[in-house]
């Protein structure tokens, strides 16, 4: 087998020996806007579209990035290209995108961009044996007492690694259940997301998630409703309350790696006949 | 002149070659609980205040470091020592910790540490070129139109670098000019604080700063409010609105590398007379 | 005429001996879950649906009752069945469910269902009188200073008898007039409900009602969506402020007892000409 | 040992026969308004300030009741006069005042007070076994997800029994320790309360606790602050977050059936150095 | 040409001899409703559209006005008969109602209406000059610091003239860029409006613009949504933040005056490629 | 006796010829910034403060007037020195400060202040009249359901006359009550102000008032809070509920013209015993 290696910044190196400065923005101001993929067969999911999404998250962000869209498609493919020989055909594998401000200037103005940005690209194994078990038998998700970071604070549909409520989030869910997923609430109660990854309830035969008012508008997400159009299943995007999740007859969470997870529990109770749903099979 | 070196993980390295792996938690999930202190003739200021509540952010963000606060103080101590000698006598300095849950494991639950801590330390050069011009002339306060993380999202009394948002809030406020200095507004538009430093205004000779309900409840701040108690100037912590700064007499910015920097404009209005204040020369 | 019985915990006994401990959680928690429907010509209104609402509330407030869904619905058709001769066949009656989660143990942990759910099912005249002149005048519905229970403290599509907030809403709203009927408000000024009751207003032919997000979902209101549909009027559901009922055509209320109560005053001002509307009467 | 009586609506009656109507307005809409104390060595704790607030609670829930504040104190001297013979000379005892608007009149307009009140007092045994551990140990205090009732919804200064939503945080404190003690959060994430309890922390000698906005005036809670006072430390009323709890040096619970609850554990980590604190032992 | 004249409480004048008390409560409580429409070619644009919105907003201000809507359409239709002569052919001009509730009485209950309403209705030559280089430009939008006025203060829907609040958002957005125009954003960070012009964006085809929450519901912004449909072209109201605009396609303004207004820039950054979008132009 | 004269703009003229163009931008944008105080005895209260406070709005409006405080305090002397003639003895009048942007500019960019600004001063027979009663019998408080407006839309410190909001809040409680005073809540429920006049309540020998968050700094609130201390009696500012005015012992309304008025009833419901307090007697 080849040897994974990751672009960092026009070079490409081995995981192990990938190392920024300890005075990159990345850690110094959480600066990372990021992307993350997966192959299917060794064929990347929506990458074009994962990427048209990060300029979307750094433009947002406000930094400038001597790459086009296509130039960083280009980029990454050639890495693809180039890590294939580490993969068994059998396993797929993550594609990461972490760019930062570069090196940060401690004792001036932190708006100021002098410094090249630093750009990370990487494939890496798609292990999936932890979420194996949930696809049958379905994960708790579990409602954590701190709120989603709204939009007027730090949108969502921005994505960052600046990830310490999402953490923070996690653990908190860990109290009730070691294996627990979390689904964040909003500032008034109403469901929003996974810390990245979406959620859906299916009730009456009807597909339902979260509108990305404080959400990520994930990838997945997208897929999912776009099938319910194709399939003919009713779907909505709206405000849902815990009380849906607890009522529904199913739930899942989307995100790009798991693609769909079914929650069998929520907050301690069975969702649905506390079974993996019909919708979420198919 | 000596050279600085930087504590991280147990060794002394050169500010160059501090280096970190790309998939520490630092970058991947903006996991930093950090503190940072400066000298004041080379003596730290308050270095035990700012290692206890470092440790208190520990505490709430969950780390579990294998130190004690007596561990890092001495650590601290030392390395500063051993640094001493790359500083001019009249050149102070900053002293940083910056501190993550350590290499992420990306395949897995990402509440999980299984990995050792990142700690590192270190001392630099305080420049306050670019600030000097403010105790003469004082700031321009500039309040953006995004919004303060609340403490149920992720509560600013815990120290981190997961900072996107405040540089997005710096970065709004450069639009107004090019040099102004955030003061960010919670939800309801009360004033908190300067991504990580405090605000005070002046009125009538009283001293007010927001409750740290929605911001650090910073170490120079603290320094002011005990001040005015020794100097017998009124002094409160309370609910303040733009509309109190607009009309006070004078204000001022706290932080430990600049320790107090007047504000003589507010949103473009000069505060009182556009001087800097008689409190603040103080 | 026979006498009406009421289910309680097994028995049946008349109305005037039906008697609980003050000690049952009913009365120590406000604890009651319930469920009301009526009859049209004897026949129960959607009792399945209104049964299996009934158990959604109790999963979401989290009881554990020893009788399925079924077994509530044969129990309450005996019961019926059972009371049908003590009415008149010109009059209709309540079918109501109240359970508890039975005696309360005061000296320990109040989460603990330690004792028997108290099962309380009964029939009851439906003495519209108070109610009639509505339907040919229209009532006044009046907005109360308070707020709606918000659905991340109680969601009010569990259906509960913790009802004191209401009561103090539809005290204020007599406060304006003696006969009004409360349209309460949420926390940003958006209409919600009428107690456990809906609302509706109609624009240009078109009929719209609040979300769900802080009201029942309540099956007169399903069915007046379900009837526009087949009888091709426009609807929808969506945030509706007092300026939607000050300016609409014609404004109403839905409950199970009532059906449909036309509203033609709000706040003092008449709600389109001041007449019960068109789509109403229908 | 003689057996305690119940006062129920004129009539004294043991516990086992104390009965209401399950049409009484306390069942039908959780309308009971209430008052508990205790006694220390039989002589019963600030009864006249809790009858003083139980006629707040009424006036405010707007209940007419015949009978004024001077007649339900001698009422309940006497009860209390009778009972303790009950009460074995080291057994204290609760003294309870439960009062509903009376029978509710199903047909017709529920804020009509047409019926008599019922007025029920009672003693009863004040068993603390289940708390004795946490005078020693101290409790596992939990923030459930769900939030306080705010006050433009239901004053939680009107004590009252409609409290399906306390029951549903402690049920959600639960599922992360089955001991859990809940404290509840507001809408903006501060502390309040606990369904009626009240909750300090002490930091660096002063002890502090949330204002009333959002919590009952607890009466234990008003005997801290004067002992406070009294005993020359710094105490306050303000807004407290989470962090509070976790950097705290101690925390503790009042209510008036346990006094003082010292909470060690906050969310699974440890309050302080997880003993028991200095203050509340004192 | 002729002169144009103003009708004033039941007296045509010319404009500058149109004056009032200053006793008025126009000006004494900004007491002012309004509309505003157009001409095209010497027409009205949606004029009774425009005097029905003025009667609504004259209903929920609680004005009493003797003029019926047929009234005012004549009137109105009168007066701008009647100054044809003054405009060139080629010169549009606008159409104002200013009504207000007449002499105020300053020592008395300030809402009782004692006086006649003061009624005053003119035309007024279109100058859109300023504007004019916005249609080819765009224009720069900007999202001030200070919140949308939220329904439940005073719903923006009720066409009025108390509007200090927007002219001061107006002068927030000038520090940024002294031509920008204001898009106010609600207190959840939501886009409402352009004190009293809507908003639009455009992404992937899809037109959207926020609801009438806290927003006008303009006749423009009508006139959009219909050709919408028209053109079968996708659209939504819903809501949108911030990074809705950031990403779109295009954006764009709505008021009656300049109908269309691009924005090619937001907070400082490229809307689309920067250029006036295609939907736009069409 | 002579005629009162009013300044308007450099001239004195008779009350009824006081008029300004209906272009103005006091009418056209409701741009009125304000101040009203009156004498005693002929002696102006407080004037200087209330001029002092008047530039404050002045500055926070963003107003250019080409007057230093100092000149308007002699204008305004001298103007009361002429109209001094004007009233009896014991006939007490308001002086008021009225002050605009000048002629609006429709055309154009509404934030250009091209005009010269409005300014009108006047003293005005002060008829206590409708007041007296309240005196001896105290007034009914009433709570609108509309909310205050917040200070992130339009500070209540900057007292201005864009007050339609008020205005609808006051004619809500004129549905109560024709003689009824508003006390409006914030979007919270505490209580605010009203309509420029401030409330305080006495419970327990303590005087409170709520903070000027969301509320008008009043002259005589201040003059309250000041005569509090110098008297001994205990006093706060803090957020303060309905409840606490329910349950207080006695409340009042503060206001330049009437000074203390007294509020017996509160929403339908006596405040105290229902007569005039003690504290508000004195």
């Amino acid at each position: 087998m080849g040897e994974e290696l990751l672009y960092l910044n026009g070079e490409y190196v081995p995981h192990q020996e990938a190392k920024i400065s300890v005075f990159d923005s990345g850690i110094v101001r959480g600066d990372t806007i990021t992307e993350s993929t997966r192959t299917f067969a060794h064929r990347p999911f929506r990458l074009e579209q994962h990427i048209h999404r990060l300029y979307k998250s750094l433009k947002v962000a406000r930094y400038r990035l001597p790459m086009t869209p296509d130039d960083m498609l280009r980029l990454t493919q050639d890495m693809i290209e180039r890590n294939l020989p580490a993969y068994q055909p059998e396993q797929d594998f993550w594609i990461v995108h972490n760019i930062t401000r570069g090196l940060a200037d401690l004792s001036n103005d932190p708006t100021k961009q002098t410094a090249q940005p630093t750009v990370i690209i990487y494939t890496s194994r798609l292990d999936l044996t932890y979420w194996a078990r949930f696809y049958t038998e379905g994960c708790h998700a579990v409602t954590p007492f701190s709120r989603q970071t709204p939009s007027q604070v730090l949108d969502p549909k921005v994505k960052n690694r600046s990830r310490l409520a999402y953490t923070l989030c996690d653990l908190e869910t860990k109290l009730v259940d070691p294996h627990a997923q979390c689904i964040i609430l909003d500032a008034n109660g109403n469901l929003t997301e996974n810390k990245g990854g979406n959620f859906f309830v299916v009730a009456d035969g009807r597909v339902e998630t979260p509108t990305t008012r404080d959400a990520l508008a994930g990838e997945s997400r997208r897929t999912i409703l776009e099938l319910c159009e194709k399939l003919g299943i009713s779907s909505a995007e709206r405000d849902l309350q815990p009380y849906d999740v607890y009522t529904a007859d199913e739930a899942f969470f989307t995100s790009t790696p798991y693609c769909i997870m079914p929650a069998t529990r929520f907050n301690g109770l069975p969702v649905g006949d506390g079974n993996v749903g019909l919708i979420t099979k198919r």
